[in-house]
């Protein structure tokens, strides 16, 4: 998958952690939407094809890889990762649709409203919605119900208006508004922040770390967030779309202010990488039991896709 | 409200809990919802138009009456209430969208996504599916970690693939399919009997009340729930949509197999007073306190809209 001049992911440290969170998310979809040979049928055909075999699973990766800092079993952070990951991919099936940003492309194959028709693609995501909260709210995520709560809550919080919904409906208003550096980055802060930084919450959750002992993750969080969203404006920009798996320059197309437009190409990859900095130094405390962190917060600013 | 020949409800004795519970939830949205004041303003704005001042409150009924008859606190009931509101109020903003049914009215006004648009519509039912489990896991709802869970696991359950969205998506199916009544039943149990079960079960989960003491309530609400489908069927057939505040006649339109298409009215109106006496009859055990619970049995077949 790699070309000349692009960082090849398999080549770095975080080859093995990405290609097993992203087995295991796959299983635990798997395992958890066995098909219900009724009607339903193609429901659940729909909600498998848009969780299974696609995306980073950089929530999932963020969520496990801060549960094991922790000692947590792989099994719980699996389960909690393979419920934010329901969220993630909720949220994209709905924002794929025609009435949002109609896209035809995710991970390089038809979107589920194209793949499917829209009417399913709306249940699909509702039902993965719904999955997420089920899959936190079951005994075999975490055996104390204080852990669970505390996990649906977090994921709560951070999908709904108050985070992730309520950053899509900024990006929507975005279209007809001029915003200023400071609405675009509390824009992405919701829009994509929210639940990065739930991941890692929810993985310092299963281990019960209090809550003023992970401070220094949800600075990490945000950091890294932030960098995400300015490469992603940066792939936009100046991306290809084989290699995003998705449409690209849709930004500039629909008026929109981002960090590249705000800032220019140069001045946005230089804040991006200062901010991958400023995340690393938050896991100052921390051994090489946050490399993987610290290799994730790498990842996000070298990727290209 | 009432006409010659139309059961007045204001004349019955569910009167007050009906004009009770309408005006808690409509207060407990609007403490929960306050609008945030800045881009996001439109889609709390969105939630609460489609949240308040409409609907029969009928599961936050249920789920109070039950909790009551237990001894729950008010303000315990009413916050789960609002939260199994919050779910049915999503689900008939994106059964109205038009790729699903293609509805303009709803409670008598225009839809969602006709009295705002569809972009903002999706992201207010997303919305307003999260602040379910939100709500369910705030302390406030019941002191008890477990509870909470437990209240979550179940409306979990009944929203998702296996309950509320499964049923949809066999609605969908039903539209190019030649159901028998065997699997009308089985649509409808799913589509509105999971919900209307979830009512019920909570109730009794903020009470306490082991699983294995709560059969006869799921029996009430099994029978409920079936009878409540055949009269929104006949409404459907028969009904008049000034009255019932959405269209009418759309199931033949639309070449749907119901209750009434596969037994005719007579029957299927003997089939939901047959229900309800055996709903009733679940409820032997209990004695005046389940008064409300009986009433809503009668309201449910007696009811015009």
């Amino acid at each position: 998958m790699s070309a000349a001049g692009i960082p090849d992911v398999t080549a770095s440290p975080l080859a093995g952690a990405l290609a097993q969170i992203a087995q295991e998310i796959d299983a635990t979809f798997d395992m958890l939407l066995p098909l219900p040979g009724d009607a339903r049928q193609c429901l659940v055909e729909a909600m498998r094809y848009a969780a299974m075999g696609g995306g980073k699973r950089l929530r999932p990766l963020l969520l496990t890889s801060v549960a094991e800092m922790y000692g947590v079993s792989r099994d719980s952070a699996v389960r909690a990762g393979t419920a934010i990951e329901a969220i993630h991919v909720y949220s994209l099936i709905h924002d794929d649709l025609p009435c949002m940003d109609n896209d035809a492309l995710r991970h390089g194959k038809p979107t589920l409203h194209i793949a499917f028709d829209e009417a399913t693609a709306v249940l699909a995501g509702d039902s993965l919605h719904a999955f997420a909260f089920e899959v936190l709210a079951d005994p075999a995520t975490s055996a104390d119900p204080f852990t669970r709560i505390e996990l649906v809550q977090t994921l709560g919080q951070a999908s709904g208006w108050q985070g992730m919904a309520g950053g899509q409906m900024m990006d929507l208003v975005a279209e007809n508004s001029e915003f200023d550096l400071q609405t675009v980055t509390r824009l992405q802060q919701l829009k994509t922040g929210a639940l990065l930084g739930a991941a890692v919450d929810m993985g310092a959750i299963l281990a019960k770390v209090p809550y003023e002992a992970r401070t220094h993750l949800r600075g990490y969080a945000r950091d890294i967030g932030l960098a995400f969203q300015i490469v992603d404006d940066l792939i936009d920009y100046e991306g290809d779309a084989a290699l995003a798996g998705k449409a690209v320059g849709k930004d500039a197309a629909a008026g929109k202010e981002t960090f590249v437009s705000l800032l220019g190409p140069e001045r946005a990859r230089d804040q991006a990488r200062m901010l991958i900095e400023q995340a690393i130094q938050h896991l100052a405390q921390h051994g090489p039991e946050a490399d993987v962190l610290r290799a994730v917060a790498r990842y996000i600013v070298e990727r290209n896709h």
